[in-house]
């Protein structure tokens, strides 16, 4: 049984069911496991750890993972109480809670830093790490499954591993990784790699077999997020993207088939980058973390023909069609672990295109990507700044107001900063685009606010602006102390930006 | 004359007067310079330029430079009015005062990003480049003087360009520069650099002959600044750093010698860096920005072995000594182009260590390192950002108080963000060190108002983290929106941060 699954023989008697495996986890653990937004994280172990701890063992383990993870991981983890520490990034409604709540902390890390973070030492001894895998090689290597994230390095890091082998993820996988972990300072060179496509690794995680202390048979299925229906505002955001990209190209800024493009995470990402299917670019090349549906629709129109990432994460019916399509979309697709995908010496070499979106962005330029009215954590920062920094062109989009008009998407201040004055070059909004390279503060908050703000809260933006810099004193940043942050106090206070 | 500065004949005929140089630029033009702190910048031409325009000519250039340059430049031609646009650092009096005034457009841009993005066609058609040099070789091109910042770009990518030969810049600095510029996205490759002493460009900066408009003899000496004298503070500062990284070697997290350190610019940072004399730690390096006299003192003692920066900045005493042993220090010192001084690709290869000072920085992490309560540009944030973001370990270091104990420099949050919570991993005051390093916001803002505040300010921190921690809701990040800038405030209306 499973021979094309565990080809490496003397592990046959690793196997063993999800309840012992989960039985060697103790409290106090430092648990890494892999997965990359709900896509090829570990499941039967950790919903066996969560029902012993439901049963009333007392397990706290600090999880790490590469991004966010299906609800068996930390959703059903998170219920359970059995978290204590959390990192990179997350999620889930239930993990969610439990951080805001004060049960967890988390710390919300550049996604490109975990690895070389846990290398350094700075995050502690990994316990266990916990891989899905497709299969195990006959040198006792494992064959990753949907993500790659940090599995290399957790494998490489942890003192002992624990594999998952999920059934349903097919063997056909196999040969779509591409697994480099850089040296560690002083003795790292330069990463070789010089075009979205190159091969600079091995297909398989390596991993001492001595290592290896349990093997898990599952077929839990990804438990993939269905995606928002395309709405008129993500439209209008694409085609002003659209726009603003010809343009560029039109200018000689950028190549015909312009640079490779990197996107966040989310139905409003996918839904700007689903809009190039209509767009005049052809040959265009994907750097980013996360491959969604529109990757597939970019890649069926015969738009797309080089595509690299750390995860496949489609919805439902996009992980149906990956599947059937694997053979195909498996010529154009490396996966990468994130320390890779995300890395900003390739990031800023290939001149990636970064498109990611806001929560709220402020007149000077600063983006809150995490922190809603600057206290409670929504997802994390995710790999928006890995990206972000590094980029030939830095561009945030977001709907120029959320909560039926009550909250406007551009105040005077952000209520936390994620990406600097100093990194964003456009935003864009379904009114237009602001493109803030080579302006002041002063100059910059005419732009936003005229060309991205919405009309019912230009006026009020144009009215603080304009206080800003008469307020006596200097002013380079247009700025009044004592009222930077009133919109969200208003917020808070009434439920709506607007002044009622 | 001048047979060994101007090596190429026909150029011999360019040689004129400043006022004639000049006189060649126009109104609305973009000119970019040399220099890089008050290091290697152009003198006779900015000073010639300043007194047309004192004396009625209407002129208004953007300038673009390296970082900060001398007196002769950006406060000659500030106090003319002759500058519309300035990128993308300064530290002069005169510049200052007309940015915060709203006369010049400043635009505060990562140092690393600033020759790129000029490539890349986002800051406009350069018209004239004008940089000092001590020589110009039989091929014409350029060897430049004590700073190399962006001249190497500047030179390429304007349309025409003027040199300085300043007279009194010894001809033996001829050698110390390794100028590599790299192609451009799609087309770039690794940087072929992976230890500190690695000369991978031409010690000159190529220059086409045709381009060249102009040749100008001087002998302006560079207007360098005096340094502070070392104050017990900075000495404790030093103390508290020392301690931390003789531990981070003890817990074997550092290799013995370290990794390369970096270190701001400015009598704080010299002092902190110089305080390495008297550490146990022996052969180190440096890659950095600038050289200040503490480089030197570490030389002396046999402490620092290798030593990267892309300019000279010392004080008045520190230059002579410079000239004086200078055939001794070009054994240890290489100066690069700011693209690969503080290149990210570099400095995470590397490992840097990463010192810079703040402003102030608050409760979670966050670093203010340019706007005074928000409004007011001090500098700007130079290339803090390319290597704190980077770093193998990014470290802040500031004084726990200012303004004789008035302002806090450890505050509920700050009034901008220049590094954020995501990217500090180390903050220093006399008091003692921070060590954020996998720790929540909740968390870190106990370690940074036990060990780094100031006892006046303690409690105060203490009660709004408390009071942030228990007002209803969520609270990832402990953050009050009413009272969150209400220290900067207090400080605007009474003159002190403390409640009186």
């Amino acid at each position: 049984m499973y021979e094309d699954r565990i080809r490496r023989k003397d592990l046959m008697g690793k196997i063993m069911s999800a309840e012992e495996a989960a039985a060697m986890i103790k409290d106090g653990m430092i648990i890494g496991t892999s997965g990359f937004t709900p896509s090829g994280y570990p499941k039967a172990i950790p919903l066996a750890l969560a029902k012993r701890v439901a049963e009333g063992e007392k397990i706290k383990i600090s999880l790490y993972t590469g991004a966010s993870v299906g609800d068996e991981l930390d959703g059903a983890l998170a219920r359970a109480h059995a978290v204590s520490r959390r990192l990179p990034y997350q999620t889930n409604e239930s993990m969610r809670k439990a951080i805001n709540s004060g049960e967890v902390e988390y710390i919300d890390v550049h996604l490109s830093h975990v690895p070389q973070m846990l290398r350094y030492g700075f995050l502690g001894k990994m316990d266990f790490a916990i891989i899905e895998a497709v299969a195990i090689t006959e040198e006792g290597n494992i064959v990753p499954s949907t993500s790659l994230g940090n599995s290399p390095t957790f494998v490489k890091a942890a003192e002992r591993v624990m594999i998952e082998v999920n059934l349903s993820q097919p063997l056909s996988l196999e040969g779509m990784h591409d697994v480099y972990i850089p040296e560690d300072p002083p003795y790292r060179k330069p990463i070789p790699l010089v075009s979205v496509d190159d091969r600079i690794g091995t297909p398989y995680i390596e991993c001492d077999p001595d290592k290896v202390a349990a093997i898990v048979i599952t077929d839990i299925k990804d438990n993939v997020r269905p995606l928002a229906p395309i709405d008129d505002i993500s439209r209008k955001i694409s085609q002003n993207l659209i726009d603003f990209l010809s343009n560029e190209v039109k200018q000689g800024r950028l190549p015909e088939n312009l640079l490779p493009l990197q996107s966040g995470v989310g139905s409003v990402a996918n839904a700007v980058l689903g809009g190039l299917v209509e767009s005049p670019f052809e040959n265009l090349s994907f750097y980013s973390e996360v491959i969604q549906d529109s990757v597939f629709d970019l890649i069926d129109a015969g738009k797309m023909t080089r595509v690299s990432g750390t995860s496949i994460t489609p919805s439902e019916e996009g992980l149906k069609r990956f599947y059937k399509n694997l053979d195909e979309y498996r010529k154009y697709i490396v996966l990468r672990p994130q320390e890779i995908s995300n890395n900003p010496e390739v990031a800023r070499r290939l001149g990636s295109i970064a498109m990611n979106t806001a929560i709220e962005v402020d007149i000077t330029g600063n983006v809150n990507s995490t922190n809603i009215s600057g206290r409670r954590m929504m997802n994390g920062i995710g790999g928006s700044g890995d990206f972000t920094r590094n980029a030939y062109l830095s561009i945030y989009t977001t709907p120029s107001v959320a909560k039926n008009g009550d909250i406007s998407c551009i105040v005077p201040y952000v209520s936390h900063v994620d990406h600097t004055e100093h990194d964003v070059m456009v935003i864009i909004t379904e009114f237009g685009v602001a493109d803030l390279r080579n302006l002041s503060p002063r100059e910059r908050a005419k732009v936003i606010i005229n060309n991205c703000a919405h009309h019912d809260y230009r006026p009020m933006l144009m009215d603080y602006y304009e206080r800003a810099l008469k307020q006596g004193g200097d002013v380079h940043t247009p700025m009044l102390l004592n009222e930077a942050l009133s919109w969200h106090i208003r917020l808070q206070e009434t439920g709506s930006m607007k002044i009622k």
